[in-house]
């Protein structure tokens, strides 16, 4: 059963997608421009994937696990699958596999854009997104990983975000340890779900001999020093250790850039992460629920590593503060072109009067707060 | 039959779709941004509206005529039709007509954002577009035209684009002449066919008593002010004298802000508007074959009057040229990171090194232009 028998309103719009209206469109692109200034200045040269790509594109690389988010179109001219891209770092995988193969390494790239998703994120209704991030591909370092993080946390610090915390997670340490206690399939999904939903009473009642390190490791969440103090305790798979001591040396490459970044870990989070292959993360701002951002190290096509960061300008949009109104300049139907360029080349915004008389008026109704009269500019005064 | 036998290649991208590679995806944001901000100061305000909408929204206004363009896509949560937006202009009439309908008039209103097309159009080959425009909703009168046609011209000479043209066009009047001749179906349909051609000898050939009217106006088109002396000849029904005197007014409302501007008329060219219901324009720059962008006036969704604008950055960006190479600076690994983000606020793109030694290695590696050395930048030397 649908809905379409009823009148139908034109206003609305499918769950999960949003008409941005003043001021927030412009606060959106604002807030997106000076993200990408900054990847820019930080040599991360911006690339644009096309929005659709055959489905075979994205499967055939890092793009597999987002597959199932993706909506499907016909392409009419090739009878083709295309999809709509439900992500970009994929595509970035795929340029630096193809177009961008013989581009030297370290390879830094930034992208911005729309992405739609099939079906929002559990915690997320929105099904068109934006994305804004960098990839940095080729080096598997400490210092790579912390490149990243440190863009992060001085992209949001610059457009006034503060109480920032970037949340640590190994989404393949979990997995590891319950694949090596050798769990038939029931118990491995029971104890897995127990994980998820971090019910350390759940875990303890299925987890057998396992059950003692995957509790201390759930308790270990939190303020990352004191997670790693906890986890030292466990006895570990050996590529669990290794795992953890490169986390550890991620840790102090980042503290190496920025000393004061607030730092978390949970060792058991290993949901929702698709594509990372090394450590992730989170960043969250302190009394706001949605990430704002993520990322971590993965492995791109052709099995290089790469490291990188999402944010998410749509979400920071609703944090980030407005700025104060601008000036909105009324200028009388007789003002010189000329002098109408020259306060727009100021960064005043003008309003051109479409016709003689009536100018304060007309100033009002285009929602001015200054009009421009016998050459000099006067505040609007409220009626 | 398809091509899905043979080897898949995952560079490969659907015809009409493509991925902009460095430097041509930072000059394409740039040059719009550059856009948006002069669009901003002219009072137009950012709106956004959805990527995706119900079909049933694009159908119910104005969007009607670019509906056969739309990729189609069912809504797993609705069960409706949803479509990827082909143009943003109805999305405006929708909003000018439902949240923003309380809004004081004249609304002036600016967007910019990716659509696709289901075909390209026949001169065009891309599928995914960008574009970024104004509409001014509410008022219709020969200074609101004006308005729009010296944004226009400003925003391309503001990207450094010369030798512009204007090309004006009354996309009703040859359809008001060739129903008011009374045409049965067959002959219409060879006549409209020889309009579009241009093909003088085949209108006078199929053009019955409206002939003369027609190949007089096909000859006509040319320089503004010699079209207008030679359609002021022709004997047109009442309807098309009106036309014909408001574009006049509007002719000279558009030289009051932008004497010097460049403008044609070809007064039989009537395909490929598709809402336009009053003048309407195609921007060329001398030497360019493709479209720079489009507009005209048009009714909007509860048939209010707008007159909007079209810039397609795209193709803006083809014709543009490029900036020079920016600086771009190495900074070796125990930079201090206060110092690196002072060049970063400075605007000079920094490439942190990633571990140390072999620096100018690192640098060349990096494309970097400078390095830092001793304190001080030093241009890197060629090896």
């Amino acid at each position: 059963m649908t809905d379409n028998d009823y009148p139908f309103n034109p206003a609305l719009l499918p769950a999960g997608f949003v008409d941005l209206l003043p001021p927030d469109a412009q606060a959106e692109a604002r807030n997106l421009a000076r993200l990408m200034q900054l990847f820019h200045v930080c040599g991360y040269e911006r690339v644009k994937p096309a929005l659709f790509e055959f489905e075979e594109s994205l499967l055939s690389g890092s793009g597999e696990v987002v597959a199932e988010q993706a909506f499907r179109v016909m392409d009419p001219d090739s009878h083709r699958t295309m999809v709509v891209r439900p992500d970009i770092t994929p595509q970035i995988s795929r340029l630096a596999s193809t177009r961008l193969i013989n581009a030297s390494r370290p390879l830094r790239l930034s992208y911005a854009g729309p992405c739609v998703l099939l079906k929002g994120g559990h915690s997320v209704t929105r099904r068109e997104i934006v994305q804004a991030g960098i990839e940095l591909i080729g080096p598997d370092s400490p210092g790579a990983d912390a490149e990243i993080v440190a863009i992060g946390l001085e992209a949001l610090t610059e457009l006034g975000i503060e109480h920032l915390s970037f949340d640590l997670t190994l989404p393949l340490l979990t997995p590891l340890i319950v694949e090596k206690a050798g769990y038939d399939e029931k118990d491995k999904k029971r104890l897995l779900k127990a994980l998820d939903r971090k019910d350390a009473a759940a875990v303890e009642q299925v987890g057998g001999h396992a059950a003692s390190i995957l509790t201390t490791l759930l308790h270990a969440a939190g303020e990352v020093d004191d997670a790693f103090r906890l986890v030292s305790a466990v006895e570990l798979p050996i590529e669990g250790k290794q795992m953890l001591a490169r986390l550890k040396e991620t840790v102090q490459a980042i503290r190496r850039l920025v000393p004061h970044i607030h730092l978390t870990l949970d060792p058991v989070e290993f949901r929702g992460w698709k594509y990372h292959t090394g450590f992730s993360f989170s960043i969250y701002s302190l009394g706001y629920k949605d990430e704002l951002g993520r990322g971590g190290r993965y492995v791109s096509n052709n099995e290089e590593s790469a490291c990188g960061l999402t944010l998410r300008p749509d979400i920071l949009n609703e944090i980030i503060p407005s700025p104060p109104r601008e000036k909105k300049l009324f200028l009388p139907f007789h003002t010189p072109v000329e002098q109408a360029r020259e306060f727009r080349r100021q960064g005043i915004i003008t309003v051109m009067a479409l016709k003689e008389g009536a100018e304060e008026d007309q100033a009002f109704q285009a929602n001015c707060s200054h009009i421009l009269q016998d050459g000099a500019i006067h505040p609007l005064k409220t009626k």
